[in-house]
């Protein structure tokens, strides 16, 4: 990608002081700013940078006033950190959406399709029966079995798998080596102590901007479907077991792992090495603190928890403040023990 | 796949109560049974979705009388749960079974064979000397290394990653992107503190009908043997070190990890997120709780423990039920010191 | 690979005693030694197998006196398990690095290179502008995006994932399955409780000697750079977040996670299962236990910790032993308050 500053301003709703032919083609920090980078002056503790930048261009606000000279250009703007947040979304979405076309060799079975300006990366598989809206990118090494429906301007990164009958909606990120929809871990003890596996017969829904974490698997239900609701963003190596329901905007960290048929509500924020064991229910707006184990229902929405088990926040360090120094309580009471 | 009413009842051994000719072709759950789905009656308290149900047959248990009209088509079972949990085997053992031959490209040196009725999936690998048995699936982006063993009946899905030397037995199910035999993590600390590595020459061995779950990771041993027994299931995200060895019928969680050279006895059952360090032994039919951290080897059989470093279940559930209410305790204590 | 004894003699600075000509192709355990296979004998405990094994030939000390007549041939070296060691590597090492040439059907497109010596397996992908050095070995179903650059003998196993703008150094290893720059987890909250990406634009380096497990994520930066030190030897299913920084030789042990733009220091051991929250720095040369959860910054260079939320380990187990039997506790305190 490449814009001439001209461009970038009317990007931003901007004006260029200098020369506006000037190209850019990168987004730098003001501190690291290099020929043909673009980089932006919003923190006054950095103002220092500016005057030896070698970055092609500054965007700082509107009130913006230089105490000594500099090399670089600038483009002035209402606020110049909103100016470089819209640059790097639009950056972003440009370098996400550009790709487009069908590399070779991959494979789509015929009775297959694929909407408009999507992109089929090389030894990507699509299966029987599949429908892929427009403008999906489907990366390189890509697995998607059969049946699978895919809403539009959906992004599958590469070597992520979307095992058969998952269904995915629009503006969905799925990053590389996630694995939607493959057999949730279901087996009947029998009487010679071996496990018979009990077929998983049901699929996973994805709704529309979710985001789903590198490595993360996500299981197919037993019968039904696993859910994971509209606006969910579910970080890097994220356990999510079959018949699990994520609620609406609900945000998973890394490494967390949700147990069978837990149902956890809209709006919760779960930080990462959490545990929660199956059958659960969690309420709206719940907030699970890091490594907690959570191991029965929440009902009040709204709180937050934290510990080994799921205590409440305040009544865990309260007592693990005490925990720490539990051999002073200990002497203290030995002294009581010794008084006649 | 397409069945009448009547392949149905034969298979079950019961009887249709209407038009054997009708045809079903989906599992459907009997509060969303749809034209075309099948679905079971066993559990009294569902018996209202019956009169409702727009499923095209409803298998029931011989003594059920229905107390109002409806539309499905009954089949009459000895026991509908028995029934139904036959039928969903069928069916999931069909859909497994019944993709066969070779897409292309895939790859398979010269020097590797496979037996019958197996499946070479697209952009599948298979390295050199490998011998494969009968009925094995290999799905698509599969990678097998060279001098790998596989049974029979075996599948491996989608972007599993099989590396060299491994053994694999009869009748396993290995999940997408599980990576069974990579380098094992042993490095011999140098004298300027860096670390070299310790080559890694030994391999996995995998029993009979083993499960190993999505994105799954199996070290191979250092010299000599990981050892997976027969029947052990082995859900998502879980490590298992180098040299380790895993008793028969033993269930490991997700996202637990077993460290180097730890043996585990058989028909253990080992919770999520559990950490168990290297060198240990757990005994035959030990109960791990979810989130324990076991630093020391178990040797009694059929003990259950759980905790931070491997209590006992109930020592631990005492201790905690006071440490949750520690502040209280030491208020009690203060009162206590106050006195004369 | 096939040796003769006097081959190995030659590589050991030692001496046959016996048939130089005898070839072996297997390095075996001396109590399961098999023709064509050649051990060592190191520790006396194992010198009975000496005289029962069945390897080709067995690595002994200059020193070693048999005491029984036995049928393999000795190679005597100065120190048999220094000998043993050195024949490991060298074997290890012929492996990895003998694989040579290109693959087909692979892709790389026009505008990328490759050194000397080098590998490209089947169903590889590398994008547009990426440079990679001699004698890099890029196995089957390899993810490489656009700009990449790798240094000298990397070896990039099956299936893993270097995503666009990653730099690797000189002899890393990447093992299967592990996934490279992609995209950290950052969201803005919006008003409307949904979240916005935020876009993440920056990449990852790995400088040298760097190991890589399998499974294992590493997120690019929001902008900068995600940073792995010379010498880092990372395990399975380990998570490193956007803008963290990971010191020279640290070693990181499986399912641990540490979060955005933490910087850990050098030679620092981390245990497994670890988790350290955002924006913390740990000093050089720390030791963090198995499952210990981390909330502050570690300032003191040389410290273990272990526990809960990063106590040292002193103080976690002097609290721990009494937590253990705090029920004991509250019922001496009980009759303390029964007295007058």
């Amino acid at each position: 990608m490449e814009f001439t500053l001209g461009q970038v301003a009317a990007i931003l709703q901007g004006k260029v002081e200098g020369d506006e032919t000037q190209k850019v083609f990168r987004l730098d920090k003001i501190q690291e700013g290099k020929d043909g980078g673009i980089s932006f002056l919003s923190n006054e503790k950095y103002q220092s940078y500016l005057y030896e930048t070698e970055a092609t261009a500054v965007i700082v606000s509107e009130g913006f006033k230089p105490s000594k000279a500099f090399k670089t250009t600038l483009i002035r703007v209402k606020d110049a950190y909103t100016g470089f947040t819209q640059l790097l979304e639009a950056y972003s979405q440009f370098t996400k959406a550009s790709i487009m076309g069908v590399q070779e060799p991959s494979f789509m079975d015929t009775s297959s399709s694929m909407g408009e300006n999507g992109f089929r990366g090389v030894f990507s598989h699509i299966g029987k029966d599949c429908k892929i809206g427009d403008g999906v990118k489907i990366h390189s090494q890509v697995f998607i079995g059969d049946r699978v429906k895919i809403g539009n301007n959906t992004i599958i990164h590469p070597g992520a798998k979307i095992c058969s009958d998952t269904i995915i909606g629009n503006n969905c990120e799925i990053h590389p080596g996630a694995a939607i929809g493959a057999d949730g871990f279901g087996f009947a003890p029998q009487e010679d102590q071996t496990y018979k596996a009990i077929p998983q017969i049901g699929n996973v829904i994805i709704e529309d901007n979710v985001n789903i974490g590198t490595n993360t698997t996500i299981d197919c239900a037993t019968m039904g479907s696993t859910i994971i609701k509209k606006g969910a963003k579910i970080d890097n190596l994220v356990q999510i077991a079959h018949n699990v329901i994520i609620g609406e905007n609900t945000v998973i960290a890394s490494q967390s792992g949700i147990s069978g048929s837990t149902e956890i509500g809209k709006n919760c924020v779960i930080a990462g090495q959490v545990g929660i064991i199956g059958h659960l229910k969690i309420a709206d707006n719940t907030t699970i603190g890091a490594k907690t184990g959570v191991i029965k229902s929440i009902k009040k929405a709204g709180d937050t928890v934290f510990g080994y088990i799921g205590m409440d926040m305040k009544g865990f360090l309260k007592s693990y403040s005490i925990f720490k120094n539990l051999d002073v309580l200990e002497n203290r009471l030995r002294e009581l023990e010794k008084k006649p």
